[in-house]
């Protein structure tokens, strides 16, 4: 390998917040970025070489994006498998994460099954297609999580489902579509391993601890605060999970830690996760630099913590959409050791990911008075 | 302030490695970079929003970056203060540092006599605008650093005289240009402050320490390895010459360690500096950052060091300019804490800066064992 000048042009499906902070990761590497979605001046635009506005199922404008890259990616599930793997042929580039595992993934169903075959702890769950399958599912696993297969992110497409509840109108909340209906995990703790696959090498970065609220995320602290058997133990499940994974790429993977101790895997994202963009500033080199690396096939970076991090997204705390304007900003740029990362959204929407801060200790503050110092900033910032 | 999308619109004159590190820095702050530069495809370009293709002089260039722009500022000294100042009027927007500061920095001998007037040491000088001036301060001084008042950098336009040489034979050297003797330093070390000037608050960076070789800058260590008395001596002297500059912004200021522990002034560039890209790892809030809140009136980061930090230079190894193509890559981004910044320069040329390479310690690595990896590193890069 000789870098040259220009330098590889990495082609990404998807120009949002996670296109947008791999452009940012990529231009110290000399690695040019372009990007392809919809939407006009997406978030990724600002900072990446260039932008083909095109559907994500449109074949003209992935195989546009293939044509003019030296390898490809993508960063949101809703890439379609099929054409990124015809286009990466037709254009002669690699596309990483390997099509295959991400449609493996796209299916929740699919996805728990492939876990469960490798021997990976996964929650109890049930295939649900009608009523009467989700009265079956309850009846043998009690509470449980009812998940369309496809399509859901941040929460969409999910809803708790009790004994004795109305089975259709859940059925309904989901859209009716092809679901499954997992156990209801009465967690101790929220945890996700940020792991990456290489040509011949695998990392993973200490484990994080997320909290969720209304099913999105709002913080993660990392290292969890998790005892150390923990996790050692969610580390050890994550590197089992990358195991059962083809192709090189970031992959997020969303744990729950039992009351006992145990671990399981709640999800799996085939891509840079929210739960890892802590890493940025606490980590040696972050989520979106070891992803850049590993799609090109370039050794990978440390992945060791620099700092203990807090993460609070910057969550959108309006009831309509409306164009975005953020007050409280001053606080969070003078408060030493708070990153801001804003995502260059043009609208806010209720709950939508607009920015996050992340916050290095400074003295001898523990994670504790960091993640209070890391709330009060963030419940200092409004678009009201 | 409130924080819009898109956000604020950063116009940098100049579009080599700082205004592409700009661009990088500015990328997470949600400001978008803009750079004027009259290479098509500058460095800066493929992380800035857009570029203007234009001389750095041109005044319709100039104008047109500062109607694009909330804020004007620069990345080379070679900006016209004159032109800068009238575009920035024109259209309204706000330009840092201070054309007139500029004004000052680019005449040395201007330079050096404020210094002098605010009582910041500096080394013994003499205007020099003939052999007989030469001299005569030859004859006062001893041996001198030949120093033409503008337009040289990275060592052009210095060159070391002793009592004896031919004195037309020098002032030849330096295209018999309007110049300044400087008494030859011969110090201990050379060190360097990166400061920031904010809207009503100053930082400084800790103080870094400086290898040369043929006047370009091969190494920073940060923190410098002088003695703490030295090391406050240097901030106390980086604090009166930010005293002594107009207008918000980062200045680079470079100092020399004497062999009795006083420290004196050697140079002053009026924005970010090669001596300070070890922030961008090394420090909570790099340099770039920091002139990026700066120059919009920002609350400034913090400047506390990380870690301790190595950064080893690039420079081209060829005896002729040719296309970039850089082997040894792989072993730098192997090397645990080592960051690779590529500049994305497509000729290489003799000693020209393509890149650097920061690294941060693994494990209890010391400045010494991080420094020799530094050099090695660098050692197995080139062009050639």
């Amino acid at each position: 390998m000789r870098l040259t000048s220009p330098g590889p042009t990495l082609g990404v499906v998807g120009g949002g917040q996670l296109g947008r902070m791999l452009a940012e990761a990529a231009g110290p590497l000399g690695v040019a970025v372009v990007v392809l979605d919809p939407t006009p001046d997406c978030p990724a635009a600002t900072v990446a070489r260039d932008q083909v506005v095109a559907d994500f199922d449109d074949p003209d404008g992935v195989r546009e994006l293939a044509e003019r890259a030296d390898a490809l990616t993508f960063e949101i599930e809703l890439a379609d498998p099929d054409l990124l793997a015809e286009a990466a042929a037709t254009a002669d580039v690699p596309v990483h994460p390997d099509p295959e595992t991400l449609r493996v993934i796209q299916d929740k169903l699919v996805q728990k099954r492939r876990l469960r075959e490798r021997g990976i702890p996964v929650p109890e769950f049930r295939e649900v297609d009608d009523a009467a399958d989700l009265a079956a599912a309850v009846e043998d696993l009690g509470a449980v999580m009812l998940k369309a297969r496809e399509g859901g992110y941040d929460g969409r497409g999910n809803v708790p489902v009790d004994p004795g509840d109305d089975y259709d109108a859940k059925l309904d909340a989901i859209g009716n579509r092809p679901a499954m209906a997992e156990a209801f995990v009465d967690f101790e703790r929220e945890l996700s391993v940020i792991g990456v696959r290489g040509t011949d090498e695998v990392r993973a970065f200490p484990v994080g601890e997320n909290v969720h609220r209304e099913e999105i995320l709002r913080t993660t602290v990392a290292p969890a605060r998790a005892s150390k058997a923990v996790r050692e133990r969610a580390r050890a499940v994550a590197g089992d999970v990358l195991d059962a994974m083809d192709g090189r790429g970031v992959y997020g993977i969303e744990l729950f830690e039992h009351p006992d101790g145990a671990v399981s895997v709640n999800e799996i994202a085939p891509r840079p996760h929210n739960s890892g963009h802590w890493t940025i500033e606490g980590a040696v080199a972050s989520q979106f630099e070891q992803h850049v690396r590993a799609v090109l096939g370039w050794p990978l970076g440390a992945a060791e913590l620099r700092d203990p991090t807090v993460m609070v997204n910057v969550l959108g705390d309006v009831d309509e959409p409306r164009p975005a304007e953020l007050s409280g900003v001053p606080d969070v740029l003078a408060s030493p050791g708070a990153h801001l990362h804003w995502y260059g959204k043009r609208e806010v929407r209720p709950l939508r990911k607009m920015g996050h801060v992340t916050l290095t200790p400074t003295g001898d503050e523990d994670v504790g008075a960091l993640l209070a110092r890391g709330r009060d900033l963030r419940d200092g910032l409004s678009f009201r």
